[in-house]
């Protein structure tokens, strides 16, 4: 590995050969290869490791690209792609935070900004501007765009739950109503995707996979 | 891990409660998942391992996001973004080719044709279609987006190779010239990011990151 100081005469270097905004813009590209590093609670479908952030992003890309006809009229795609590619990448900071884990979400929100401030503040100004805006449009979840983006976000891991029998939700001992609830989101972004979701729920419980909500 | 026939029941009952069209669209979202298992030869900046198709997919579309105003005026960044997250994914049947190995790109042509059949052949036809066109388009190198796309591609694992003091360059014994004649393409996709490679292969091989031309 280079040190730091090595590193940073190569920025400097590329500073003074072209500019020092692309010199910036680099220094973020390189930053955020660290995202290939954080791992999620979602094992790869083969079930031979966990999933990082950055495969999970391009796998919702990949998703919003297949499934766009599903989403609301007024939905852009390129918006959709461009948030859920980089979704994700406080988390270099801020780590991932399970879905069905209550008690790590305390703190997170403010992790996830400071994270939000030091990682698009490595670009130039403008573009740090417009890519936090992008991601704070995600977070808000209000805008069409964010809601489709949001909808591929829980369906990703929803459907390897359901393609390796539940694998995470058993390690974890997550229940229907559970899953029901953090799944109602997905009807913002698309009510035909949700209602798959809910047949699938229920699917998941009568073949074992998943624990029947607590109240039955 | 479930057994095929569990998976083509839940298959068919998405294909029954909404519509086949939907069923085959996930067959394919699900079925890529294994392109995160194809690694390649380009390790993560921290060296702490290789990074697979997915990942580095991502990382391509980042960078074509953050790295858009080098482009021809041309270029229209939804279809370079479309196109870099799937012009690896015939890998999963035919394998990475390490940019500078000349005995692996043998057959690996028709490999990756028949690999394109099958995989985009998982998609409803006209999505099949589409997604296949976008495919031969990067691989055809001729369209202003395709060679951007294409300078994405050779930067990512370029930089990487400067940034780790030329790992991989050294792993392979890889000399200068090779180098340089591998990222003439950048210069299709953006001359002024081929001047900085240029740049930076003189400084890696000052470095001692890189061997010099073997006609040296
Ligand atoms: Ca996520």
């Amino acid at each position: 590995m280079l040190s730091s100081e090595t590193k940073d005469e190569i920025f400097d270097l590329i500073g003074q050969t072209v500019t020092p905004r692309l010199s910036d813009q680099l220094r973020f590209v390189l930053e955020i290869d660290k995202l290939k590093t954080i791992i999620r609670q979602t094992p790869l479908l083969d079930i031979s490791r966990r999933e990082n952030d950055a495969e999970h992003s391009w796998h919702l890309a990949m998703m919003a690209m297949m499934l766009a006809e599903y989403a609301a009229p007024d939905v852009r795609l390129e918006r959709v792609l461009r948030m859920v590619l980089i979704h994700d990448i406080v988390e270099i900071d801020a780590g991932d935070t399970f879905l069905y884990d209550a008690t790590a979400e305390a703190g997170q929100e403010e992790r996830e900004q400071k994270a939000a401030d030091r990682l698009f503040g490595l670009l130039p100004k403008e573009q740090a501007v417009e890519f936090r805006s992008l991601w704070d449009e995600f977070e808000a979840h209000q805008s069409p765009d964010a809601r489709f983006a949001r909808t591929m976000d829980r369906m990703q891991p929803f459907l390897h739950n359901v393609f390796t029998g539940g694998h995470s939700w058993k390690h974890h001992g997550v229940t229907a109503d559970q899953v029901q609830k953090r799944m109602a989101v997905i009807a913002d972004g698309s009510t035909l995707l949700h209602g798959l979701v809910t047949r699938l729920i229920e699917e998941s419980v009568a073949r074992g996979f998943l624990l029947p909500s607590s109240s039955d």
